[in-house]
């Protein structure tokens, strides 16, 4: 009796606040200290930290503060070099010590850093240096996650140079302070407060994008509301700026193509119309007195109702050079988005966008970036690259990839996106021969640009653990990552994240690295196995709707996709189907025009096929769906298995969301896998393979569910202006 | 130089996650380290806690946690008495030496408690007793207060019980997340990941509740969605459920009458048909499968917009009857809203409540109970109370009052609101004579009722400090405490709550309370002196919006309300008005009748007066308003003062985001002040007294400042419903 009571007072006992609260709000800058043999071992090389000369540095500062956490106590203050064991940080115009050392910074841009050991006046020291105080940032905390994973830090001589220029966090927040397609609460923007209030979280949010070399947000919706270009907001979002400047993270906007009406009184918008040009040209100066350093916009336009330059008969060149012209003098650039599509029943929708593009190849200024989705569709749990990636040859193009989980189970399911990410830089677009990966089209290698970036929807909200899970958190550390290096391999960063986040353990990296790198693809067999999209249900998008047709628009219903009867399953984008496979390079177009040599990933994608055609394992189409589907839910019961057997590694509140978390997973997974192949069984009349279960509910019971309230879906700003007076 | 550094690093180092962190989300229930003389006296007290049978007690739990907390280690664990300065908790069921012991147990009824300092088996211990596991824990939370504000507690001689039955928080939260009129962020309830996954501060919410003495939460908006009802919504409330029933919190629902109809398919909610009696039947039933403590419905009906029984020709009474059958075999209670007025431009809005249900005393069933906002307007900074308070001698009347500052400048307003409740609980009705204060009326001894209760609409949401900002946890904590014991001073429980949230320190203790009790009358001054009401915006009420007449309904404006004209200001309500003084017990309606002895607080709520007529000061009225809306912005300015003074005795984070909304609360009373009054001088011609500041814009600038986006106004549910079978 004692015991259990005791066992009880216990757990109250570390819940309580005195105890670390370990609630994942830290997210990978968690300072904790390290094992005393490493303690030991750094605190031989951070024993003194050599203070430049402004007075107010945030590089400085945070080295102090993750030095502090990590080795127990913080090091030494000095103003010079005075033992072995000493730190010197800064740019050459901040301390004259690194001034006369010849570091090699002439290569290494606004943002690239070094981190060397050297010895300086007959001592041992470590210098990380740059030619800006964010690059400063940039290897400060590079330098920390060295520490964080245990690696050696006595020989350091490190260059890096991030490999994009625009590294860009887009936020699908609105102004009323809900988030399309936002799992993890409201947004994180108070902007009712604001300017008057600054929340700690927007400094709490700049560091952690500094540390992984995000240096923008755009911070609304890119289905936008005028507003934010109104005096009232623009002070409110300069407040905002003035947090993040100091960690190297510049603040876009989502700009209404409408604007120049509903804000401006104007008749017009359109973007070849001298009242429109002069009314975005004011707009922007007067964006440039407030934010000196604003970044630039985002457009989405003639895409999902927006208003944009088609409108007016005019092209999407002529709308992104309405704004280039404006933001040029100021040093800005535009990301316009490529996500367009038409309701248009004579042509397949995945083809639209490229239709639209490709032949303004040339027509853009200088400072527009495209931003492309990884895939034509619509960032589902698996698709083909985008074919404009390396279609447009004079057109710089950033990646768009989406962070929140909108197709891959909201917030509640563990679905590492680096394998994603990794699969699309990794996507040989053979735009210029073999090894034309979509990397090298982004970075600017493979067709001579210099302005490059990738955008990702940012998964942050004002939840404690600002993703809606703890390893939701990895896919915001990922994209970061691979934004400032999208040659590094997502294993490796899993791992880095896994050790900052949980523990250096071996026992406890490895298996949950390994449950990480499995993870999407569970999810795309329980989802959308063998090439199939688009399942989902409508609107909110949660949970599986493979039956759902009808409504105003076929493309965006999963019929429209899957394109299942009682032959077969799957589209035909063939040559003698919608021929979108002529937009990719020849030897793609012939490889995917081919049913028997396109990758069995994307089949269904590509071509209709019978349920009974064999496929490489031996068993039919039909068997090897459900299969997929099988080992899809079977992949999250032993994710389930291999985090029970991690409890004693992980502290409690953690260890529990994680598993109630995965738990939900596994009855959705299988909830995915019951009600698709429910459907599709009515579809193709077939039994399922002999070992495999029958959906625990009827087709009819599934498609009686209804989640009105399913998160994320706030529904498209209605756009809602007032006169710019106030 | 390096000095400046070190600031900085100091700064950022106090800041760090190593740190304690002090955002206010610990509430009251702040168990950090007393000061050392009182730890070492306590220790006296609390050298062993002697453990109960039953295993799991939440209140053991909650006493080791606090004394661990605040003596910073905690007692020993015992099962016996073996020494001086032991803690012996429970019920005479769960502890035999509590059984043997004569503590007079059989006056507390199932919450209340004593807390007893006795000499058992020769040892001085501390009895902390009551019937049930919730009263123990009521006990438990009320000695730790003790020790918190650092009271005597080796001669207790305690008892305490609760003077209301049900004491409940209204969340206006709706099921997709936002909260109506919520300035605090979302909702708390994540509904989306219930039942799979409790959220951490459900328990947290339970622990805060149960502390102040709060035993029921009815958990979504009185614009109810009829989904709440549904077999997936009571999967979800009943894990929450289990969560709050440890510690004597019960669940309820906010009912929509038209349920039968948008769930059930019936053709009618007409209260009086069989089978809308049986569907109600039926489905309290199935609720109380899921949940067997279910406390009960709180019911908005034919209120703006709301379905109720007078659809159906019936009256409130038969619609409260209808529910009340229902819940009556399981316990269950029917808390109906008397929150209703039509748009009839023939009869005072203030009126109508009372002329509807004042007729229908005696009609409703014993297990109702009358909600009534404890003015007859709609929670104004200051109000006359409710005439039917009193009027209803058969019926038992709730007191519903405002937690949440819809009318008192949102979350970044000080505004302690304990004055207010104060001022409401202690106005004499008269209805019985002389003494009949509202408290007699709602604790049911001045008309003989056991079924009592007060509910307030709660301020919580998933902002980290619960409240929005730091101070209104203290609405949160002052509600509780007079919901317990209405008798209880304002003053006194601003003290405690200083002395848990901050600090003991009496030189910081002494200008905050008074900060606090000032508080609530400065945003009177500055948004609605001298009896005026209604004044804000329309909508979202953020901000001044006299001047906004126009729209569908008169009553919905602030023209309608001040009534303003070139020769006056202000309602007339006397026998030569709309006659409401007729509403309240003969002394009042005499008093409120005549202008020259109406005190002036709510002179303007009765009587239309000229200008320039007499006050008390000697002043006119219009200098009288002017000087009072001046007062009201310069108390808070004198706010800021003290609080500046304060620093030292708070935190980093806390002082700084107080003293933040304390200046956009100089900002927005000013604001209010200078708009209003700008609006009122348009119509009154008259200039300023001498000294006070004209307003700062013209009243056209005022004019057109919009808000779309001010939060708390997710517009009404607009009630879509889903069939049952999911």
């Amino acid at each position: 009796m004692l015991t259990a009571s005791l066992a009880w007072l216990i757990c109250l006992w570390l819940a309580a606040p005195d105890a670390r609260a370990e609630d994942g709000h830290e997210l990978w800058l968690r300072y904790h200290a390290l094992p005393q043999p490493w303690v030991e071992r750094y605190r031989a090389v951070a024993r003194e930290l050599v203070m430049a000369r402004s007075p107010a540095d945030t590089a400085q500062a945070e080295l102090a503060r993750g030095l502090a956490g990590l080795l127990g106590a913080a090091p030494t203050i000095s103003d010079r070099i005075t033992q072995d064991g000493a730190i010197l940080i800064g740019t050459p115009q901040s301390s004259a010590s690194i001034a006369t050392l010849n570091l090699g910074l002439e290569g290494l841009g606004s943002e690239g850093f070094v981190i060397r050991s050297l010895t300086i006046s007959g001592h041992r020291a470590t210098v990380i240096a740059a030619n800006t105080s964010a690059g400063v940032i940039f290897g400060v905390f590079h330098f920390l996650r060295l520490l964080q994973t245990l690696q050696a830090v006595e020989s350091l001589a490190l260059v890096s140079v991030p490999q994009l220029r625009y590294r860009v966090l887009d936020h699908w927040d609105n102004l009323d302070g809900t988030v399309e397609r936002g799992y993890a609460g409201a947004s994180i923007w108070d902007w009712h407060k604001l300017p008057g209030y600054l929340a700690p979280r927007y400094l709490e949010y700049a560091r952690a994008c500094a540390s992984i070399g995000i240096n923008g947000t755009v911070v609304n919706n890119v289905n936008a509301d005028p507003l934010i270009l109104t005096p009232a907001y623009l002070e409110k979002l300069a407040a905002l700026a003035g947090v993040l400047r100091p960690y190297g993270i510049k603040v876009y906007i989502a700009a209404r193509f409408a604007a120049p009406i509903e804000l401006g009184a104007l008749k017009t918008a359109d973007p070849l119309d001298p009242a429109v040009r002069t009314w975005w040209q004011h707009k922007v100066e007067e964006i440039y007195r407030w934010i000196p350093d604003f970044g630039g916009f985002l457009v989405k336009a003639n895409s999902e109702g927006q208003p944009g330059p088609q409108d007016y008969g005019r092209s999407h060149a002529d709308g992104a050079n309405l704004f280039a012209e404006a933001l040029a003098p100021h040093g800005g650039v535009v990301m316009w988005r490529a996500f367009v599509y038409s309701n248009d029943p004579r042509e397949d929708r995945i083809k639209q966008a490229f239709n639209e593009f490709a032949p303004l190849d040339g027509r853009f200024r200088d400072n527009v970036l495209l931003q492309v989705k990884n895939g034509p569709l619509d960032f589902q749990p698996r698709e083909p690259v985008h074919p404009l990636f390396g279609a447009m040859p004079r057109t710089p193009l950033m990646l768009e990839v989406e962070i929140t989980k909108e197709y891959l189970g909201f917030a509640t399911h563990l679905a590492y996106l680096g394998p994603l990410y990794e699969e699309a830089l990794n996507f040989d677009t053979y735009a210029m021969g073999a090894g034309s990966t979509v990397r090298k089209v982004i970075d600017g290698s493979l067709q001579s640009h210099t302005q490059t970036g990738i955008a990702g929807v940012s998964n942050v909200g004002a939840d404690r653990n600002w993703t809606g899970s703890d390893f939701d958190q990895a896919n915001w550390y990922v994209f970061g990552r691979l934004a400032w290096d999208p040659s590094l391999s997502a294993r490796e960063i899993a791992e880095q994240w896994v050790r900052m986040t949980f523990s250096n353990d071996a026992a406890f990296v490895g298996p949950v690295v390994a449950m990480m790198m499995g993870s999407r693809e569970a999810v795309v067999d329980y989802m959308t196995p063998l090439g199939l999209a688009h399942l989902m249900a409508s609107g909110h998008h949660y949970g599986p709707g493979a039956w759902q047709g009808g409504g105003t628009r076929a493309d965006w219903t999963p019929p429209y996709f899957h394109r299942a009867d009682a032959d077969g399953i799957g589209f035909d984008r063939g040559t003698g189907g919608s021929n979108a496979v002529a937009q990719y390079a020849p030897p793609l177009a012939a490889l995917f025009n081919d049913p028997e040599r396109t990758p069995e990933k994307y089949l269904l994608w590509f071509h209709h096929l019978r349920w009974d055609r064999r496929m490489a394992s031996g068993a039919t189409l039909w068997d090897e769906l459900v299969l997929h589907y099988t080992r899809g839910w079977q992949s999250v019961q032993q994710m389930r298995h291999t985090w029970a057997g991690l409890q004693r590694f992980v502290d409690a509140e953690r260890y529990s969301q994680i598993a109630a978390f995965l738990a939900i997973q596994d009855k959705e997974a299988r909830w995915w896998r019951d009600a698709t192949l429910a459907y599709f069984q009515s579809i193709s009349g077939l039994p399922f393979p002999p070992g495999t279960p029958p959906p625990q509910h009827t087709l009819d019971e599934y498609k009686t569910m209804s989640f009105p309230y399913a998160p994320g879906n706030p529904g498209w700003t209605a756009a809602p202006f007032a006169d710019e007076s106030h």
